[in-house]
Parts: C-alpha cells; structure tokens; sequence
C-alpha cells in the first residue's frame, strides 16, 4: 500500500455564486462538502490507479468528524490520528461564469506536543507496511517546523521511498534530510532557491537533498531532474480549466508509478496526462478517465543535458 | 417571556484575512464560531436588557448540532424544533485594514411539509405563554411564502403583539395578516413600496397593514409612523462602526419596550440608542453597554405631522 500524510487534513467546502463582489453579500447557491487535503487527494486519485492507500494525519473537533464520515465510503483506509482541536475548513469561492476561484483556508487546530507524539507513534508501524509514502501539505499550528524532515528520516531508515511535497520553511527543513522525490511547482521552487528559471531552479533544489526534483510548469508539463537523468515532459497543447487537484495528480502519478519501478519517461507521461486530465474534469479535484487515456499517447518527453 | 421565531437560523462563521482579493487564495488569520440568525441575535440583546427570551425555529444537521451547543451555555431557553437537513453557514469575512466586510450566505435546509407542521404544532403552545412575538429574516426553501402570514394570523388570534422583520414577498405576504410592528430599512421599504422617501414609504407600508412601521435609516436614525403620531429620532451624531447586528438590536429594543408599555418616544429613542452602541462595539452583533447608558438622554426625538 501506498501511505500519505496529511498533518492539515481539511474539511473542504465549494460554494458556487454568481460573482464573487468584495463587500458586498452573496447568496450562495450550490454547496458541496469534501474530504480534503493534499494527501486525501492523492490517495482518492491513487485508488483510481489501482493502488491501495491508507491516509493519515490528523483530524479533530465536529469539522473531523464530518471529515471521517465522508471519507468512510471511499476506497483509502482511514488512520488518521483523533486531536481536541477542530479540523480546519477550507472555503473556494467559484464565480459560475467565469469558474474562477477565490480560496479562503482557515488555519487549523493547535497540535499539542502529546498529540504529535501520538502521531509518530501511529506513523512507525504504518512505514512498515508501506510500498511508498508522500507527505503533504502544510503544518497546522503546534506542529514543529522540523516535522518533515524527522518524518523524511523515519522513511529513510524504514527504506520506504518517500515523496515530499509542501512549501516554505517545512520544505526547506525537509530537504535537509534527503527525501526521495520533492514535486514542487515554479513559485514554490522560487521562493526555495530565489530563481525563477525552472531547470536551473530544480538543479539547485537537488543540491540541496532532493534525490530527484520534478517541477510542475502549470500548462506547460513538468521539468525532471534525477539520478538518473534530466527530463522535459510536455501536454500535447496547453490545458484550461481548473486546476485545484493537478499538483495532487502528479504526486499519485509520480508515487503510483514508482511503486511500479516504472522508468523515468513513463513516470513523467503518467503525471502530466494526469495532470491534465484533471485541469479538463469538470469537478475540481476528480480526472476525466477517457481524457487521461487518450493523452497517455500523446506526451512528449525530451530528455535534456546533465 | 418574548418570543423570538427564526426558520433559517445559521451557524455565523467570521473570518478576519488581510484584505480580500478575489481569485487569490487567503489564510484565514481569525475564525470564529456563533450562532445565529436574526432571532437569536435578538434574543440575546433582549436578555441583556433583562427580558427572558425563548428562540424557535429550525436546526438540524452538524452544523445545527454545533449552533445548539453553541446557544446551551447562552441565556435565551432553546425550543428550536429539529429538522432532517442541515442548518445553514454563513461567512463573514472582514478585511482586517478595513472592518469591510463580504458576506456569503448558504440557502439553509429543505424543509418538508411534516416539518413545517411539526413547527406549527410547537409554535401554539410558545406563544401561550409569550408576551411578544417577533419573526425574523428569510425563509429557508420549502417553507410556504405565506409562512409569515400565517404565523401573524395565529400570534393576532392569540393576543399577542407580533413584530415582523423580514423583505420581499414574505414581507409582502406577512404585511396582509396585519403584524403589529414591522421594522424594515430604507431598501426594504424602497422595494416594498417603490419609494425611496423613508416617510412617504413607510405610510404607504402601513396602509399595506402594519399597525406601525420603525422603518430604519441607518446611521441618521429611524422614523415611525404609528397609530398614536409620527416620529423621528435621531441619534446625536451619525455613528461610525460595524453596523452589522445594528437592526437586530433595534428590534429588540422595540420590543421590551413594548413589553414594558413606554410611550412611542421612549421606545424610538431606546431603539436608537442601542442601534448605535451595536454599532460601536468591537465584536460585530454585541452592543456596548456603556455607550448605550450614554446614548439615551441625547437622543432627539421630534414629532411630525400625521
């Protein structure tokens, strides 16, 4: 099985209105509620691929248990970790005309010191069953800036290979310790390495623990850089639509086809036809199925000089 | 004790973020939790004041569970009748710079038919024992339209006064069972009249069937057209602040006055005065104590011509 963390898993609501107007009062006319978090994505999307995953984190208060009942249904295994503090809601605002998106994230519970414990006492006996594990998103208050890269080092020791995909400090502290694999997107690798030219940017973020970067370039695919070479994978043209969910489609690409000791080009085809097969879904955060296997096809990967 | 009615109550959500941007994603830095609908709101500041409050309505759901043990520890008596669908969210985002405020409003609960009886049934005995009634704001969807009139007619028949403080056609339907008291602002009275002259209006409101109309003109006052004269009151200087909850504090003003038999001007210039100290207090919906106590011996208020 396939194990994701979520540390700030999150009660995610869609509220569809008109016209997003500042300062002005909305009736909102459609509500969708949703099990989220990176790492609940990428597992949803993983048990589309085939794989069996297993979710973890934490979750807490009556927004937790809403979470836990919704994800009770679907295919990942819940072993989430119960906190006092209440989960966090996350809120995208869509405009109906335009589909675009105004996100609201509320901050998430205080983890105690006790509760974080608990957590990497649940986290060691679910390494040991893991084909591969990816840690995602951010860290919700309490939780210590290091955490990443404490659970990047368990993952190491366990010889689970291990994919880390978040932002800011957390990331930076986490590469210290060598992960495995790090997704980051352009704005992320800039804010890391203070260059905006991606190829460069990824080469610089390997430098710094990653054993293999891959960064997402939105539209335009991914750029690779790896032990084993470096590699630019391209959509057939440019994708619109939504793209809340596709960095969590690559990761459950780039994961699934690992754990299948798939080369690197076809990792890289697998992730970006899943990418864009979710920026075409009309559900934000699900992939069109027929679209994903007709674009397998048609991804170029290039392999580019060391 | 006075009764407060609310169909569609709500769990009220406050985020605080920087500024609202939209199509950009936000952390929320505040958030925090009341319960609420105009009724409750009311029923608060009436306890306040020292009158018991008891508050009906609907609630059900996660969300109602958690407005219901948000109101247990608060003093107005719950006998809000339970419901199969879920109590409606609303999202108040405050940019932080500016106190403005954007506001999103979930629908509330399908209501069935067997639940808008079973509301009836309890509404008979509650209103027994009322010395006022005030219904309050929207209807949730599959609640009647007439919903309002209906609930006057039963609140007339039993004697008891009625205040009636909702817009559009429940307001218009509600008007012909002929409630003692309505209290719209300068927009309700505009689209239920078609004029946007408050006095003019608010005659042509009670020829429609109110007894008497407070109709409100936000930071200059009220004026009042009754069956004993014609008043307006103002407060001493046009008050700056949140005016969020400012109307719910009328109301309930309007009421204990009721309740305690003043005379029209102490009642205008209570209802003031504690709109005002709404207004000016910190916490959106709570009134400034102290400011009210200040308020009322300079509040004007000045009789018209009928």
């Amino acid at each position: 099985m396939i194990l994701t963390v979520t540390l700030n898993t999150a009660l995610d609501l869609t509220y569809r209105v008109p016209e997003l107007v500042p300062h002005a009062s909305h009736r909102v006319d459609e509500v969708t509620e949703r099990p989220g978090g990176k790492g609940l994505n990428v597992a949803r999307v993983l048990t589309a691929l085939g794989h069996e995953s297993v979710v973890t984190g934490f979750a807490g208060g009556r927004t937790g248990a809403v979470l836990r009942e919704l994800l009770a249904p679907l295919a990942p295994v819940d072993a989430l970790v119960p906190v006092a503090g209440s989960t966090r809601r996350t809120i995208a605002v869509v405009d109906a005309a335009t589909g675009d998106t105004t996100q609201l994230n509320e901050p998430g519970p205080q983890i105690t010191a006790a509760e974080w414990e608990a957590f990497l006492t649940a986290y060691e006996p679910l390494l040991r069953q893991a084909d591969a594990v990816a840690l995602c998103g951010s860290l919700p208050p309490g939780v210590p800036v290091g955490a990443y890269a404490d659970l990047v080092r368990r993952a190491r020791a366990a010889g689970v290979p291990v994919l880390l995909d978040t932002s800011g400090e957390p990331l930076r502290r986490g590469l210290a310790a060598r992960p495995d694999l790090i997704k980051p997107n352009a704005d992320e690798l800039a804010r890391l390495t203070g260059s905006r030219e991606p190829l460069r940017a990824a080469r610089d973020a390997r430098r710094r623990g990653a054993h293999a970067v891959v960064a997402s370039l939105g539209p335009e695919g991914l750029v690779a850089v790896t032990p084993d070479g470096t590699w630019q994978a391209t959509p057939p043209s440019p994708v619109r639509g939504n793209p809340t969910g596709a960095g969590d489609s690559a990761v459950a690409a780039l994961l699934s086809s690992l754990v299948e000791n798939l080369p690197w080009p076809s990792r890289l085809t697998r992730a970006v036809a899943l990418s864009a097969a979710t920026v075409l879904a009309p559900v934000a955060g699900e992939f069109d199925a027929g679209a994903y296997e007709a674009l397998l096809p048609q991804v170029r990967v290039e392999s580019l000089p060391a």
